[in-house]
Order: structure tokens, then C-alpha cells, then sequence
């Protein structure tokens, strides 16, 4: 394909299709990964920070649950205006310092995170370049190894960066990251998965659209939210199902589409109260996960059972990117260019 | 006023007339939140984690910059659902747990806050219901003191409980609380500024609205959204000046209407590059705040100079409560009872 003859979306759908491959270069090789983990747990850090921006904080957010629940420890999501623009210089010695960032290139990172070092921290960079400015800066760093990203919405780094967080945290908590091996293989199948296109077709003309999750599913809602606002210029607007109930509901009424994404395990069965408060607002409902979770009425988009609820977001994206993608070339626009933004974000 | 006088709305106003007097009962009597202070500092705690849902949640986030800030250390913001749904068990010695909600009833805030003391963090609940289930489970407790909150839309309860938590940070880092001496008097003069009525009249057949802020002045921006989608029923997106800049810039074009919420300080000054992308993009901008951020062709809803940036969130929402009320009802809406939500919501 040359440029000539690439379509708009083109450069976005061959990423997606890429990330089983991508998921296998990750797994094929976790040397790095293991002696990153090592260093860390050598450093017994009793509080975790996460930094990020864009995609990578919903990869961060994966982390943040992913740290409570099985490291048992602390974590906090730090803003780096914090840093860059209030000048905080808090003491951080027992952190641990996590930047994530798929071109390691925004200064804010690089500058929060060079500060995070001085103050103490013990400072990791994950991204996608090596050698990126963030990568120098911190004392550790691992490459999510994507491959060139090109498509300005993140598709493919977003699935590697949670695998690789996914292996180290895995790594570092005694595990050997094989609990993950099937995910190449999986996310194969859910790519060509046809349940997502009619929901494509039934939100042509949609304005506007609520994503929703709970736990390790929350982040998966946050990320298809942001995919679906750069890509299809509507408002997408993701809550936490807990939150959703707390204010945002009053939004809801039988004209709204809420895209529910329902693991199987924990996160997914404390998604039932509020399933059932938007099936009595009589509000349309598309499942992604568990379609044991429907009621009747609701539209199902199956995730395969095979991965423990952990994993699971790791394909529950999948559909919702070719929604995205899918959604943006039905309306004509071109998702792998979108009107306003740069590939590469630089805030202060 | 008896029930069958009042009009749509009243109770709304009432309450968010009532806040300068509110503020007052908090700066009249310090002696509670000095000594909890104390008891904080004795303890002295490495690390902080809040806790919260819906309008507290963001004066929970609004306490997480002030911490990070001017104390210097490191905070989280917790999700109750790791404690309660994924059963988290994190070591937390040395963590200061802060647990914020209007009623102290939210039974996953309760039981979260239970567990964090067990697992031996300082707990405190921050409360406008003295002896709630929540105030029992902490260690430490402090009463907001807004008087009974009637309206489902929290107004009073917000600045109150914004105000202890400044006044509980300010004698924990050695203030005296002097410093929001001033704060009733400018509150009655945002309260009957004229200019944001211009701002509801423009708005009434809006289908969405973009709120922005950074740092102090974020959690504004995104309890201005969540009071709009409660009492109006629309779409309403806060993102953070930086976030806004990674992504949703996308769906804005001539026809987005963005409510920036613009302190005097480092973080109003941090704006700049994000309110040059909006007018490049000849989106409405409406400035809440600081007047000279203002390039031209915005409208302006001027807030007071006389408090430093860290103070300003307690007024800058004022405004923006009486939008969310004025628009709700122009559209004939009532605002103190929005459908689909109860004034006290149980989460799990």
C-alpha cells in the first residue's frame, strides 16, 4: 500500500490488526521485563505513582488497580503539573516513580519525572521509543516494542503498554507472565469478531454516546471514550459504574446508547446495579465482556472467557477500536489523521 | 416558604445562597479543625490517600493538589472499589486515609474506610452529618457544617466541605486560617455578579458543553459538569487544560461551547496554550476567573483578585452552581429534584 492508494483509516485498521503480533513480540521475550521487576521488588517501594497523559493514563489506571489488588500497595495518579507548573518537591524515597508516555517525548513527563528522581524516587519509563527523553531521564525503562505507531489514535500501544505493565507487575509479584500466553491467539479471533459492526451501523447517526466499567474494566471504557472523541468528533463521555449513579444518570433516558464493558469475575458482578438502573431508564445498552451479564433487550459484543478478569482488558478494547474506527469512516472522516491533533502531544 | 409555594428550583438557589453564611460558621470556630490538624501532625503521615464519589470527589481531588503542593507529600486518590469489590489489603502504616461525603452514608466508602484502618492507615471522615455510619468507622472526624443540604444538586455542602479541607490543610502546614478571612464577603459578590446570566441566556438551547481548569481550578471545572448534567440533563465534559490538548480537541469546532475556569497563578497562567488552541479553533470560550485571560472575543465572568490561586476554587464554582441552576430552570426543568437520582446514593 502506498500512499497514494491508502484510504482514510487504512493506517488505524492495520494497526489494530497488529496487536496480536505486537502482544507476541512481548511475550516471546521477557528478559527485560524480568530484570526490570527485579530491580523494583530488590527496591521494596511502599507507594506507587503513575504519570501519564492521553491513552497511556488509561494504561496507568490499568496499573493503578492491577498494583492495589495484587502488590497490595498504595498508588496514586500524579498530575505532572503538580511538579512542572506548582513546583512541588515532595520527599519520595520508598516510591516507585512510573511514567508512561508511547512517545517518552511530553515535557511535562520528562521534566515530573527528572524531578521525581532528585526527590527520591526510584523512576521507570515506559514507552515506545528507546531512547526517548523519558527513557534517559529515568533510572529504568522498558519499550513496549509496538513498531512505529502512525495513526495519530493510539490503537496498538495501548494494548502493548498494558501487557507490559501487566508483565512487570506479574513479574514483580512472583508470577512468570505465562497466565498471558493466550492473548495472541485471542485477540485474533476477537478481531474479526462480527457482533461489533452492527453496532457500527446502529450508531450512524448517534450524537453522543456513555462509556461505563468497573475496576480493571473502567480504564477499557476511559480509552474507547477518548478513541471515540478523536476519531468520530462526539461527545463520548466514560464514568465509572459506581459513579454513574452519582449524578451523571440524570443524563440518561431511553435515547441514550451506554457501552457497557463487563468482565468476568469481580469487576463485572458489581456492574449489576447499575446494568439494572439503565435497563429501567430504558436506555440502550451494548454489552462488551460477559454476555451472561445481559437481561434481555441488550446488545452483546462476546470477549472470550479464556483470560482471568485481569487480562480481560486486554481484548475488551479490541472491538471498541474497529467501533471507533469503524464509526469514523461510516461518517467520512479519516481516523488515522484526525482534524486538530498531532501525533505527538506536548504539555508543559 | 411552604411546600406549595415553592417553585422549581428554590431549594437550589437557597443553598447556594446560603454559602457565605456557611463559610462563616467554618471560620467562626477553628477549634475542631486545629486539633485534628494536630493529631495529623503528630502522626505525621508519608503518604495520603482520599476517598470519595461524585461532587465530594472533587473536593477530594482539590485537596490532593493542595497537599501535594504545599505540604509535599505524596497522595492518591482511592477508588473504594479495590478495598470492597477486589478486596485490596494494602500495607498502609504511615498513610493518612481521608474519606469525604456529604452524608457519610455511601456503603463502600464506610466499609473501605473501615478497612483502611485496619490495615493501619490514620483514618478521617470528612462529613456534613455528624455521628454518620462514616464519622463512627474513622478515627478522626471533622462536621462541614453546611446546615441540612435539601436539593439533590450538592451546592453548599461543596464549598463547606472545600473550605474544612482548606482549613484542616493550612494548620496542618502552620497556618493560622486567616488567610480565607475574606472569603464570605467576595462569596455575597459572586453571588449577584450580573454576567453569568449573559452566559445561561446563551446556553439555553446548547446540546453539550466542554468545562475546563488545571490544577486548583480542575475540580471546578469538573464539579461545574457534574452539577450540569444533574440538573439539565446534557452532555457536560470537564477535562483537564493539558488532557483537553491530548485527544478531545478533536471534537471541538466553531459550534463547541468551553466554560475555562482561569485562576490567577501558575495554574491560570498554564492555560495559556490550551485557550490559543480554542480560539485558533473558534470555539466559545467563556472565562471564569481571572478577566486578563482573556484575548478577545470571549465572554468573562470575573472572579475576585483578593485570594491567592489556592482559594479561588471556592468562589470560582459559585457561578457556575447558578448556571447549572438558571439553565436548568429555563428549560423548565427542577433542579432540586432531577430525575432518576436520590439525594443520598449507595454504592457498593
Amino acid at each position: 500500500m502506498t500512499d497514494s492508494t491508502r484510504q482514510p483509516g487504512d493506517l488505524m485498521a492495520t494497526e489494530i490488526a497488529e496487536q496480536p503480533e505486537a502482544m507476541n513480540r512481548l511475550l516471546a521475550d521477557t528478559a527485560d521485563v524480568a530484570q526490570v521487576a527485579e530491580q523494583i521488588r530488590r527496591s521494596a517501594p511502599r507507594f506507587v505513582l503513575l504519570t501519564a497523559r492521553g491513552t497511556s493514563d488509561h494504561a496507568a489506571l490499568y496499573a493503578k488497580y492491577l498494583i492495589e489488588v495484587s502488590l497490595g500497595l498504595p498508588v496514586g495518579l500524579v498530575s505532572p503539573s503538580t511538579y512542572t507548573i506548582f513546583g512541588a518537591q515532595p520527599d519520595l524515597t520508598d516510591v516507585l516513580w512510573v511514567a508512561v508516555s508511547q512517545s517518552g517525548g511530553s515535557p511535562d513527563l520528562v521534566e515530573s519525572t527528572a524531578a521525581a528522581r532528585r526527590l527520591g524516587a526510584l523512576t521507570l519509563a515506559v514507552t515506545n521509543v528507546p531512547g526517548s527523553p523519558l527513557s534517559e531521564v529515568a533510572e529504568l525503562a522498558l519499550d513496549v516494542r509496538s513498531g512505529p505507531e502512525l495513526a495519530v489514535a493510539a490503537t496498538k500501544t495501548y494494548t502493548s503498554t498494558l501487557l507490559a505493565l501487566w508483565q512487570l507487575i506479574d513479574h514483580w509479584r512472583g508470577g512468570d507472565g505465562t497466565a498471558a500466553a493466550a492473548l495472541p491467539d485471542l485477540a485474533h479471533a476477537v478481531l474479526s469478531a462480527p457482533e461489533i459492526l452492527d453496532v457500527v451501523a446502529r450508531h450512524r447517526f448517534a450524537d453522543s454516546v456513555i462509556t461505563t466499567g468497573r475496576g480493571y474494566s473502567y480504564p477499557t471504557a476511559r480509552e474507547a471514550a477518548l478513541k471515540l472523541m478523536e476519531t468520530s468528533y462526539f461527545s463520548a463521555h466514560a464514568f465509572s459504574a459506581a459513579d454513574l449513579l452519582h449524578g451523571p444518570l440524570a443524563m440518561v433516558d431511553e435515547d441514550s446508547s451506554v457501552l457497557a464493558v463487563v468482565g468476568r469475575g469481580a469487576g463485572g458482578q458489581a456492574m449489576a446495579p447499575t446494568l439494572q438502573r439503565l435497563s429501567e431508564l430504558s436506555a440502550e445498552v451494548t454489552i462488551i465482556g460477559d454476555p451472561s451479564a445481559a437481561t434481555g433487550g441488550q446488545l452483546v459484543v462476546p470477549i472470550p472467557a479464556d483470560l482471568s478478569e485481569e487480562l480481560s482488558p486486554l481484548l475488551e478494547i479490541i472491538p471498541l477500536q474497529r467501533f471507533a474506527h469503524g464509526l469514523a469512516v461510516a461518517r467520512g472522516l479519516n481516523p488515522d489523521a484526525p482534524r486538530g491533533l498531532a501525533k505527538v502531544t506536548k504539555t508543559l
